[in-house]
């Protein structure tokens, strides 16, 4: 799922985004709520008409980035109240707000507003912030008006299997159309991560989506799928791209190095995208010469890359040849699969 | 004609500029000599293989860079010696040096190198530089290998019409398969502008392109067809573009003002282009939160609101209503049309 957090994905008209096989894309309610509004984006439609997208969107609750990007005044269990990063503007954050944005903006899924803290923290803190985030969901799910839209519920816990077990029992057992693991992708070593979606995946419904946020590499996406999880979302492709990284079968490659300047070739013989027409020396010069086409072609071939592994992913998944598809995939990268369990 | 400095059109893949209406591209002999060089250039295959463009290019001689851009050391019968704006390095350009790093760029278009100089300046200096220009074009006509490649001209001469006379007359009488009028757009009036082109035209041979360098507004374009002129290559859509300002039939759009905020109207009604199909609000936004797309699209309009116009300035020619039709599109912009002569 490309990222699109201020209702673009950076650098990409919305038919350059589809033509990498995104089905779906993320758009960032804080972001989103400060600027243009929530409103404003009501009044030109809704997220999908402002963009044109026409697939579904999924938004996230704002929580993430509260903690993170805004300067944060206090968390009560009534809301998170917080400072604008743009303007400085107070701002009070509760579920039920949270899900009054998220319906404004018209997204497909909706997420729930969870209780972020930085780890590591005190055990007492850590489980404080569980509790408040497993009540805030069933806020969320009460607040929820709209038929249309889904809400997917967030199982936190850090690394902690017990905590991560106990919140996806709890949220596995109230009605939400979807999960997510948070929480990751944080500073974890990927054996941490991969284990605790391991632990955690078990404990969530089997009919229902699982989706993994702010994940990951090429590596991460094929050792969580092998793990359960069957969405994520990620601004690797896009960002990277746009610092001249282009991720290939035999790992990245820097767009900017002096080793690039004649090389004809494309970056990868078969792929159908944008920068894939052009040679990787055209490509270096577009860095160097800092042109904007540089990021755009970058981004389109990472989200294509990133794209065609999934839809690889599926297929092998269907033909009952995940584990030998993997492996292949992983070795290429210069990766060893990681035994599960 | 878009400009591609760097060979590429700022923002815009190669379809993207081809959707646009336009035949032709510029590209930049002066920047693409220095960056990635004009060998390296030829290694990737050519400025056509390199960007992917298959429609025809132009390229610039360079002088006008040399003096605008780089550091100048000296100008001698023999060369134009001067450092490089971006590392330093000393480059001599001869007018030979210029056709050399054209063929190896492989335009379908090369310009000949002229001594382009500040002014106001003393009339000796002016004329001693128009002399040079001529000598310079001769110089370029005997450099010029490639059969596949044409040469054209440029008139120079400020604003004095016996010198644009003079040097007009003396480059029809030499060899080039087509003329430019070369040292307007930089700081005289419209109305000197025009005048300017109307002097010079009678004087170039009339089976010939004629081009307008470097030239101009919706209005430049009208105002100097009126008086023989074929074609254009200006900066203008795709800067002002990045700049968030959009042309329109009823002149300029500023997209970052406040009232476009909730407008959930295009740019224009019946534009095709990638931007007009989403509301002034959504391309604000793009601007005030300065996200990459909003360039591009707005770069992407602007283009396409150029190539439509002079289409319908073609057509408009072709069945005989060229007046009336200019008349129409200058008032819309707010400008009564200046009779000729
Ligand atoms: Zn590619
Ligand atoms: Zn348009």
């Amino acid at each position: 799922m490309p990222v699109g957090t201020q209702g673009t994905v950076k650098g990409l008209t919305i038919d350059q985004v589809a033509s990498t096989g995104a089905d779906m894309i993320l758009g960032n309610t804080y972001h989103l709520r400060l600027r243009p509004g929530h409103e404003t984006v009501a009044r030109l439609g809704g997220l999908h008409a402002m963009s044109g997208w026409d697939g579904p969107i999924l938004t996230d609750s704002g929580g993430f980035q509260v903690f993170s990007l805004g300067s944060l005044n206090q968390v009560t269990e009534q809301a998170a109240t917080f400072r604008s990063h743009i303007d400085g503007a107070i701002v009070v954050l509760t579920p039920e707000h949270s899900i009054e944005i998220q319906e404004a903006l018209g997204s497909d899924v909706a997420m729930v507003l969870d209780h972020v803290i930085a780890l590591p923290a005190p055990q007492a803190e850590v489980e404080d912030a569980l509790a408040r985030s497993i009540r805030w969901a069933a806020r969320c799910r009460a607040a929820s008006t709209r038929s249309d839209q889904a809400l997917f519920a967030i199982v936190q816990g850090g690394l902690d299997a017990q905590l991560r077990r106990q919140c996806a029992t709890e949220l596995a057992a109230m009605p939400f159309e979807g999960y997510a693991v948070g929480g990751l992708s944080v500073g974890e070593t990927p054996e941490e991560m991969y284990a605790t979606a391991a632990i955690t995946t078990p404990h969530l419904p089997v009919d229902k989506p699982r989706y993994l946020m702010g994940v990951g590499t090429p590596r991460d996406l094929i050792e969580n799928v092998a793990r359960g999880i069957d969405l994520f979302d990620c601004v690797m492709p896009t960002r990277n791209g746009r610092n001249g990284l282009a991720f290939t079968d035999e790992g990245p490659l820097k767009l900017r190095n002096a080793t690039h300047r004649e090389d004809q070739r494309p970056l990868m013989q078969d792929c159908e995208c944008l920068a894939c027409r052009h040679s990787r020396g055209y490509l270096r010069h577009l860095f160097n010469a800092k042109e904007m086409l540089g990021p755009t072609l970058l981004s389109h071939h990472n989200l294509t890359y990133y794209g065609r592994l999934m839809s690889e992913v599926r297929t092998a998944l269907e033909q009952g040849r995940f584990e030998e598809y993997a492996a292949g995939k992983l070795r290429g990268w210069g990766y060893e699969p990681i035994p599960l369990g």
